[in-house]
């Protein structure tokens, strides 16, 4: 019979299963970007892995493929609760019975009725299981911080989380006067915006924004080759777009929403978990006035412009009473850069 | 005989002398604000001092003071080299050998050749003397970064040492369109704001932002009374302000420099060491564009305001290649704000 974790013990692994989920994150959507551990009788660990692409494995299974006999009497720390539903995978709470897993952590219960049942499933079956509620919350926390808050978001709200992008000098200038603003940050900062676009369901975009720099809007390494997974390119706004713009290539999908009401946009992506607005500054306002923010990514450069426009233009601001709130998260260094989080 | 501090011993005792030369800011200008820890024979510390204003002790004098007869055989951790300069207060070398202390240890030798010289004095007397290139680089580093540097800036560049500050969204605005921002920042970042302005020798705004805001630029502590430090509160341009301003009250003195040249400010200030520049963003362009800008504090509240001015307003900007870089130092957290700080 596997034994109880100690406080320690599960921390990490539990933490070990949030990073495993990162690797889940736009490739399983609209399931949960989850992430498991198993750990064997010993309380070695014995397998990894993250939910799969629609239609492929969910993280337990993953996991339990790699720890194989090593998973008889071991223990398995989820991120989310384990599934109790047959869809086009088998549910996963008989996949850790069939495996003999003795002991089950999950770091937030299923809210979503037709899944959730796994943890019922496994107590009756004789497998000792510690989650949601019964957990230290901090424990939660961690879990609820890390990639599954998309899931979560989705499930709560109807819509995906949004998050707003900026790249600004700290006198808040994203460009110059003439419009350009190559290398207002730096290379590590770049990359970091890369890679996030790689975890996201879908990159949006206003027309002016296409027509003045044509980008591509792809999610690319350091190298400049294409990452495996590529968010919907989304083009808000009714100005025609030429069919020879880049963000028309064969990289990724692209959709335009004629409309420029960010809740439409919203609403046309009915399978993301998870989508990053890059501008331009009208379109972050139109997000922020309609209240669609959950979270802003400032890459602030240690620079001074003095001239040029704002990331966020909202026009019904007039007053010190229209100010929008939020609440900082850790400052992190990328190169000469800073990255700063705002959550709600 | 004293004998040699640890590694680690030396770094606590220069840090704490670091840490009470804090308390000299503003008042000891045009001296360097320095700060003196005495261990007694067995190494505890028998006294800790700083720089007194214009004719008063230096730091040495108050620390050897405190310590009395417990620094005989003790040491001495400075943080500038003890001056060899009889002027208004006898020479720091002779107080130390009086007090027949054995070892002494210093950050930083002093570069003007009128008040330099104390190493050698006491070397000559037998006392064994550690400082300047002899001390770890990380050793000379803390002092350098510490409020000596306003010194160290003016002995080497002939002009005070200029912080810009500024109060924004993270959208870049420090006010509404209609000029309201009472309260973008926090209590925690606005007590920061005014313990500042109790530790520099002169606060630089503009006449539009006298006449617009008619602010009292005096340093205060969270209930509103007068710090024991006042700067001097200085008025930038040639608009004729009003003898009812606030800016002209009893509280601190005030000059107007009639001049747009930020030279023409630093010029009119020949003692001070620190200087703050507050705005409006005009004026905080003005010595951007003149390169006189040697540190920015970023107040940054985690809000988006989504119109109204930047911090800087530079007319000179037109393309990328205008920017000018900096450096960011560590990001503090004061309540629900962050301070980022910039240096060249």
């Amino acid at each position: 019979m596997s034994t109880e974790l100690s406080p320690q013990r599960l921390r990490a692994t539990l933490t070990a299963a949030v990073d495993a989920s990162l690797e889940a994150q736009g490739l399983s959507s609209p399931n949960p970007p989850v992430g498991a551990v198993i750990l064997d009788a010993d309380g070695t660990v014995a397998g990894v892995g993250h939910t799969q692409p629609v239609g492929g494995p969910h993280a337990e299974v993953m996991a339990l493929r790699v720890a194989g006999e090593r998973a008889r009497g071991g223990t398995a720390v989820v991120t989310l609760e384990p599934c109790n539903h047959t869809g086009r995978t088998g549910p996963c709470s008989q996949a850790l019975l069939d495996a003999g897993i003795g002991r089950v952590y999950y770091g937030v219960a299923d809210p979503n009725p037709q899944a959730a049942g796994g943890a019922s499933t496994l107590v009756a079956a004789g497998v000792s299981v510690h989650g949601g509620a019964d957990l230290d919350p901090t424990l939660t926390d961690i879990v609820e911080s890390g990639p599954l808050r998309t899931w979560l978001h989705r499930q709560r709200t109807g819509r995906p989380l949004v998050t707003v992008k900026m790249a600004a000098t700290v006198d808040g200038r994203i460009a110059a006067p003439d419009g350009t603003s190559r290398w207002i940050t730096g290379p590590r900062a770049r990359a970091h915006a890369h890679e996030q676009r790689g975890r996201i369901d879908a990159i949006i975009v206003g027309t002016g924004t296409v027509v003045a720099d044509d980008p591509a809007l792809t999610a690319r390494t350091p190298d400049g080759d294409l990452r495996p997974h590529q968010p919907t390119r989304v083009i808000l706004g009714t100005r025609e777009i030429g069919s020879g713009a880049k963000i028309f290539d064969d990289a990724a999908p692209t959709i335009q929403v004629r409309s420029h009401d960010p809740r439409a946009v919203l609403d046309a992506l009915d399978d993301a978990l998870w989508v990053l607005v890059e501008g331009g500054p009208s379109i972050i306002g139109a997000f922020f006035d309609t209240d669609l923010v959950d979270e802003v990514d400032l890459y602030l450069a240690p620079a001074v412009l003095g001239a040029g426009p704002a990331a966020v233009d909202m026009a019904s601001t007039s007053t010190i009473a229209d100010l929008r709130r939020f609440v900082f998260g850790e400052p992190q260094r990328l190169g000469d850069d800073l990255l700063i989080t705002l959550r709600r």
